[in-house]
């Protein structure tokens, strides 16, 4: 670690913390600086308002402001809040960050975990028929109760679909192994260590063709916009359940409440929409088998302070000059 | 397979079937006797009616009479249709199985895997806060979005004990493994193949006590009726989930009320009660952190095909004369 006073780098920091959290992060930053804003962020996901105290820092950790960012000449790292990084994901902004020689990265390593737990909750509780059973008094032999038990769906040889394999993609893929489902990984540019079969666009048509579980974790970029149109729900197979924790943006949302109507889709479970959260009048509401949580997938208990010992992680690894982890751009 | 004719055995089967099953049956069978009830059965956990029938019989298969049991001379094997064998898990009537040399099978390769599926299921809706956050709209950054998220709990490195470590406990124990979660099994005679650590009686305070989800899949005997009493919720760790996908009767369902009223235990997630359904006015019903489904853990699609295909094994079993799978007597 750097020496109080010596080579003290400037830190500015827009998360919201608490006494505790503040605390956490001062520890972990001894003999440097904390730059905080005037005015506290309301959520990891939150954008942050202009500062002038910006423009002499040397790390900026949260949600910064692009403008802010082309315009802070000292800044030498962007750690940013939170897995999606919508507000960066541009090709001039990636081009000027490499032109100055800035290292963004992302807290990946912090929402993998409970991302991948939560579209696992979302594909058993629509394999287990939870939303109807729960609560259910039906009886013992039943009409209701057969109807009950003959919804519900083994996962084995099952096909999971996942468009958009970083961390998340992957640590999903670990905790489905057991299932003995297939799984195949959508990726633009397979990388080859993804450890299990990767598909590029020109397999898409087939591979949606075969899946009974399509799961959307795509960022949001021009590039994903409305990814999910008319078209695609075209292409998926009749009864496939679609779930989405990446961004809302990726679907065209009035041709998914379409698929659900004409039964294409079985279900769809959405942790992210567009906007967030949808009106009140929205069609998606309307659907019965639409489940929406609101944008919680990446939350767990103590998250901040999960964010907070991320950052240090890398904190460390920048003042020793190591390679940082979760590095997007 | 015996030819027609020669060494015909007589199959008592009081399984529930629609005609596409009782063809699956007949062809599985060709060469030996069905024998049915003069009155269908309504489900596979339903009491069969008295048969004089039975009396001839040299297979039975779905939930025989005991009585009846005690009186059929040429009986040669017993294959229950489900998992549970509360009917018949007495002392004297093992015994008695033992002395006439019929063996006693039963479906729980049919159960397990959606079994253990129900379970986590269950464990991941609670993890992630599915019952709280399902169709919830609160806006990104509100008090109600950050509550939503805190909610959420990883489950890596808590504590899972299960309670009646059979096919079940084993399968869940599989799929939890990805999970990084310990899990304890709690077995009355220990056979060292269980791949997982295994405490009896003698160390259940202290294991109780350390334990994060309590996962109940004891069988309904006298020995474990009411095992869930006062005294042992007292035991639990406070903040512990308590699941059951047992039997209703290994729980005094007063004391876990109490002991959610109490906040002693976070939730309770329930596939059996007693009786089934819970009468309107139960104390379950109005605990907001109780989560009942209607007996549905074994449940899947096309279940009764599964019951034959996994009889018909065994049948193929008995008649070469090898060791049947799945025998509990």
């Amino acid at each position: 670690m750097t020496k109080p006073g010596t080579n003290s780098l400037r830190i500015y920091v827009d998360l919201g913390m608490n006494a505790e959290e503040r605390r956490l992060l001062e520890e972990g930053t001894q003999g440097h600086v904390l730059v905080f804003p005037p005015t506290p962020v309301s959520s990891v996901l939150a954008k942050a308002e202009r500062d002038p105290q910006f423009a002499s820092v040397d790390v900026a950790f949260g949600q910064p402001d692009t403008q802010a960012i082309a315009e802070a000449g000292s800044l030498k790292w962007i750690h940013v809040s939170s897995s999606g990084i919508t507000r960066y994901d541009h090709p001039e902004f990636r081009s000027r960050m490499n032109e100055r020689g800035i290292p963004v990265t992302n807290s990946a390593g912090v929402y993998h975990e409970a991302c991948a737990a939560h579209v696992l909750s979302f594909i058993l509780a629509q394999a287990r028929g939870l939303p109807s059973a729960l609560g259910s008094r039906a009886a013992n032999g039943t009409k209701e109760w057969l109807s009950l038990r003959g919804s519900c769906v083994p996962l084995r040889d099952q096909t999971v679909l996942i468009l958009g394999f970083g961390a998340i993609g992957k640590r999903l893929a670990e905790i489905l192994r057991p299932h003995g489902v297939k799984v195949i990984a959508h990726r633009r540019k397979p990388r080859g260590d993804e450890g299990i079969p990767v598909i590029t666009d020109d397999r898409l048509d087939e591979t949606l063709a075969g899946a009974d579980h399509v799961v959307d974790i795509l960022p949001d970029s021009p590039a994903t916009r409305h990814f999910f149109n008319p078209a695609r729900f075209e292409q998926f197979k009749t009864g496939a359940i679609f779930y989405n924790i990446g961004r809302g943006a990726t679907v065209d949302q009035e041709a998914l409440a379409a698929a659900l109507r004409s039964k294409r889709l079985k279900a769809a479970w959405l942790d992210v929409t567009d906007p967030e959260p949808l009106p009140e009048d929205h069609p998606l509401w309307a659907e019965p088998d639409c489940y929406i949580t609101p944008h919680i997938a990446g939350g767990h208990v103590d998250e901040t302070k999960t964010l907070i010992r991320h950052f240090l992680a890398n904190f460390d690894r920048f003042v020793r000059g190591d390679e940082l982890v979760d590095r997007v751009i």
